[in-house]
């Protein structure tokens, strides 16, 4: 119902509303002393994800884009943030990674990825280790199938989950390259992301559509692949038959070594 | 510092950290029963935002696209929501807007614009009006200045405002057509918008950089262009010498009827 700020009944009633509604959104974050940022790169459509401890400054950023490592060490300084970890789910096939960069833009940042991916970082990562900012944790959890090495992190309040290339909202990562396997992903997702609670968040490392977030239960329910039985799904990715990915032959190598040939050059 | 889940103390601190670490991020929305998304077209780099009363299921989109009308009619859908406005911050010149295909795709939904832009809607509203959408509101501030008929949303808690094309992230909205005036600009955001609280969230009507929310407190001390005097802050926006908008002589017609006659084709 639209009624004008001159009603009486309005006024009254946003003076009511005005206090017990509390806060929501990145808003709750920074009263939970946690900063959250989404970031975006065109090119790939990779979304790129800041976190922070807002009293002790300590922040993480989640598979940052070698082309937008610039911005994104921006934002890290202009917000006064001490970036302590720049941690990829997986050895991305499509861009580059910002990691190798970012250590260079920032000095003191680690490089974190998992054991499995074979690739180097800093920091070698199994599932179950945790990766700690100030007063928060993000749990890696193995989730492979779209690669072998594929992680995802959890927030330690289980709030919010970055799901790599595993989990896409109403979708998931291919299967077709990198030691892909469909069973073995369809596993992944069901046993450590789908047994999350229903209203944990899911952002992934991508989306082609302009949807930014989605939910554990949305997934659950929604994801056309997804709620598929075992079965079908392995079926339905063993003939997507998409094309060869444009950029797959110069990002793997040099996502093995965090991009750093390129940001040397 | 990075511990592995093994070590005792670290097993400790997440059994520790697992309950009095609350909500945050879009997650808390839902905690306060109040749904949140953020959805984006990459043609004219447009944000589009869902807001919804979980409880009643009320709805408000603001600033749809043409072109990205039907994902979100879906999302409305899926989610179970009931659209009750599609509401634009101004008249865009950049892109169609889908209110009014939004309308025939969600019957009951209602068109909104500010009576100050001259455009065709089904509520026309002033500055001080509300939308009410379930227990929330969100209160029309006047903001003109990069067109004269610009609002901004602001919900009623002050956590967050939807700022079109007034302020942008470290930037703002052109002032060199459809009655756009530097001063005024000026004005409406130190007024209106530098005046919420500073950890009010910014969430506007485009970004071309992949970011996607800031906050008053950022935007009073770190905006390039709203850090300056009034008197630069106008020598430098009658000076951008930009291109002419492209989609602006489709674009303005269209919206001045909610992108109707598009719609219908």
């Amino acid at each position: 119902m639209w009624l004008p700020r001159s009603c009486p009944a309005v006024a009254a009633t946003l003076r009511a509303l005005a206090v017990p509604l509390r806060a929501h959104g990145t808003r709750q974050a920074q009263r939970q002393r946690m900063l959250f940022r989404q970031l975006f790169e065109p090119e790939s459509c990779t979304y790129t994800y800041l976190l922070a401890d807002l009293k002790t400054k300590e922040a993480v950023l989640i598979d940052p884009v070698l082309e937008m490592a610039k911005r994104d060490a921006e934002l890290v300084r202009e917000l006064g943030l001490h970036l302590v970890y720049a941690a990829n789910t997986h050895c991305h096939a499509d861009h580059i990674t910002g990691t190798g960069l970012l250590k260079k833009l920032l000095p003191g940042c680690c490089s974190v990825i998992s054991k499995d991916s074979g690739a180097l970082a800093d920091i070698l990562i199994c599932e179950g280790d945790a990766l700690e900012f100030g007063a928060f944790t993000l749990e890696a959890r193995s989730t492979p199938g779209h690669t072998d090495g594929c992680l995802t992190y959890v927030l330690n309040d289980r709030t919010m989950a970055f799901t790599g290339d595993a989990l896409l909202i109403r979708g998931c990562g291919r299967t077709d390259f990198q030691q892909g396997s469909p069973e073995t992903l369809y596993h992944s997702v069901h046993e450590k992301i789908f047994t999350l609670p229903g209203d944990c968040l899911i952002y992934p490392a991508h989306d082609y559509m302009g949807q930014m977030v989605s939910t554990v239960e949305e997934e659950r329910t929604l994801n056309p692949r997804l709620t598929q039985s075992c079965e079908t799904f392995v079926q339905l990715m063993n003939n997507l038959n998409l094309p060869y990915p444009k950029q797959i032959d110069v990002a793997i190598p040099a996502n093995l070594k965090c991009g750093i040939q390129d940001a040397a050059s």
